[in-house]
């Protein structure tokens, strides 16, 4: 999720379909896992969700996109897999090219001018009263 | 909150103080509600939250940063209001800055190469299965 945490900033693009999320950190994350493990319910495990839930994020972002992004490895059986479709290769692709691009123009002079404003780390809190 | 929303995509900088949002969207919106409405209070009120709730809020900014943010105007009673710093001015601008920089960034080849891909609005959920 911190992939592109530069120092203090954190960065979230998100892209929408309607009002569903069809990416974003989370679920850039989980279509790796899916290449990496070969399988949703593996990918699930290894980013610490429910399988229904890495379920639900893979049957939203299938339903977000032109075609499906993930899909069931042939063959079937007990060790049934599932692996990134060509659609789901060029979206993943792209959201990292995009989030490569915003943590490039991040890393300017605006970021520099807060930077150097911040403390080191926050002071302690004071009681509550008006102001 | 989404000032710098384009089409489908949704952008968020936070910058991190320790572990504490020093700034971000709600952030920024609170410090021009403050600069806007001349009072805290007024401000809350304005985005629809409890006074406690955006004490807290100026109160970890203030926490933040080389300095506080937000002041009490001088003069008191009944009526004190508070105001932006000068440090709160700079932090407002500099994210603002960051922000526009990051939505300028965003409008390229790879946010294309994303939308072109995404369809209109989801399609309907399918029942969970395995895969």
């Amino acid at each position: 999720m911190d992939r592109y945490r530069q120092g203090p900033l954190k960065l979230k693009a998100q892209l929408f379909c309607g009002t569903e999320t069809a990416i974003g950190p989370g679920k850039a994350e989980l279509l790796d896992a899916i290449d990496r493990e070969g399988s949703i319910s593996a990918a699930g495990r290894a980013m610490g969700m429910s399988y229904r839930r890495t379920w639900l994020l893979v049957d939203t972002m299938n339903r977000c996109w032109a075609e499906p992004l993930v899909e069931a490895t042939a063959g079937g059986g007990a060790s049934k897999g599932a692996h990134l479709t060509p659609c789901g290769r060029r979206v993943l692709d792209a959201y990292r090219a995009l989030e490569a691009a915003l943590a490039k123009a991040a890393d300017g002079p605006e970021l520099e001018a807060l930077t150097v404003l911040l403390a080191g780390g926050p002071r302690p809190r004071r009681t509550p009263g008006r102001g």
